[in-house]
């Protein structure tokens, strides 16, 4: 088990209260890149059965985390992956994971603010899936063995941008800067009763939004990836967005303001808390 | 002046008929790398005038290039960008610059193979920038200074795949892993007596597909370059396919076939030469 977090730029492993720098308690400064470290995920294991005897660098509490994957060479991101968010989008069950990206500039940390772009901006949360070994044509069967952990993720969308022009604009509606928080940590799959059964929940300005399980996911992270790596080799270190449920603003006429906060959680994972600001 | 190609892993800088290691021209290791050159392009302007005094590596006939912009962190691919090719893919003219991504597995050099991924591939030559200088918020009128140069590019696309379910799956139809020829080089802009106004034209199996020029864009490069850094922050390295003209391959109702070559290219920048093979 780990719980790998990103803290003062360096990869940190988190116990239930402390960090600890991973370079500094395997010894190894190239640990110290966050994208080496989720390379290197097996033996994060080893590196947290030494945390007991290993001096923190601080408290979880008091460190401010940054993006736990920061620099990935890919993000995916699905559409329309719960049947319950299809349908109050008014749009069909996609044929097959219906992929955009989120540009990787977009991308912060779990307690960072997210600048608003206009009035019509979005809540998403989503389980993010860390691929921990790369790979092409990885079967179903054989996809959960490529995962390093799990994340959290709020795909945070500017319904506007989004929906211009036909084809529809994801990719761009869903990257402006800040709209991507990721984290508190990756967490590797044996902290997981069940990795396809994780549930999760988003609250704004304190009332709950989205409450779901991700055993409602149209296609289901091994599927998804099974999907991707047909298409593209996939690099440690790739992330995808899984979708989302129900329970989104433009379902309900109501979108993030100015001083909100949107509260994310997921199961094992652990929360996201972001204040939404003006430019 | 100069032109920044990748060889045998390392930054070249290119002469007429050979090509030069740049680390080993300018004395600088870190130079070694494509992508910090790209970042330092300034400075290239002087390694291009040593080049008359230095050893070359080779002669470029003899060279295997590689994708001139081998880790790009963003690669922005804009549709429907020539009035001519919106209207023989019977799609209306965008308000906006229609974005995908060739999520960056896809690159690949100049003369590489593009691996075929089913009956229904197609050609789309187009202009590419790089960006050297990062930025958001980037006026038009300051937006040629943040480009290090043009190359050129093909965004070989399956169109089966591309259209599969709504919205259209741009991205993932156009990043099977080879569908990135770019190159031969970065060529910086004081090589081109207009930028924005620079022709290029595809042949298949040496037949003319394609001819146009960049004049002919609906969003020039520094239109595009303002929509996209106003909604994120644009990085040295990253790169722009800004869209193809008319004569694909859907328009007429043939495709790529295993055997058949690509030749495009392009102004200034030179040539691509791909040939089509099965998986």
């Amino acid at each position: 088990m780990f719980r790998l977090a990103h803290i003062n730029g360096r990869a940190a492993l988190l116990d239930a209260t402390h960090w600890f720098d991973l370079a500094g308690v395997t010894g190894d400064q190239s640990l110290a890149d966050p994208m080496v470290a989720i390379a290197r995920h097996a033996e994060l294991h080893i590196a947290h059965d030494a945390l007991a005897s290993a001096t923190p660098g601080g408290a979880i509490a008091e460190a401010r985390l940054g993006a736990c994957v920061p620099r990935p060479e890919k993000v995916f991101a699905i559409g329309l992956n719960y049947r319950s968010h299809a349908e109050e989008s008014g749009m069909a069950i996609p044929p097959a994971p219906m992929t955009f990206t989120k540009f990787p500039t977009c991308l912060v940390g779990p307690t960072d603010d997210i600048v608003l772009s206009g009035a019509f901006v979005d809540w998403e949360v989503e389980l993010v899936a860390v691929i921990g070994t790369g790979g092409r044509h990885i079967s179903r069967d054989a996809a959960w063995s490529h995962v390093a952990g799990l994340t959290l993720g709020q795909d945070i969308s500017d319904r506007v941008v989004q929906m211009t022009g036909a084809p529809a604009q994801f990719s761009m509606g869903k990257s402006f800067d800040t709209f991507g928080p990721i984290g508190p940590a990756v967490v590797s799959l044996d902290a997981f009763p069940d990795p396809d059964n994780v549930g999760l929940w988003c609250d704004v300005a304190g009332e709950r939004m989205q409450d779901a399980r991700t055993d409602d996911l149209i296609f289901s992270v091994p599927e998804i990836i099974e999907y991707l790596s047909a298409i593209c080799t996939l690099t440690a270190g790739d992330i995808i967005f899984t979708g989302t449920p129900s329970g989104v603003g433009g379902s309900r006429g109501r979108f993030l303001a100015e001083g909100e906060t949107i509260d994310s959680g997921a199961e094992i994972i652990g929360s996201l808390h972001n204040r939404c600001v003006a430019p």
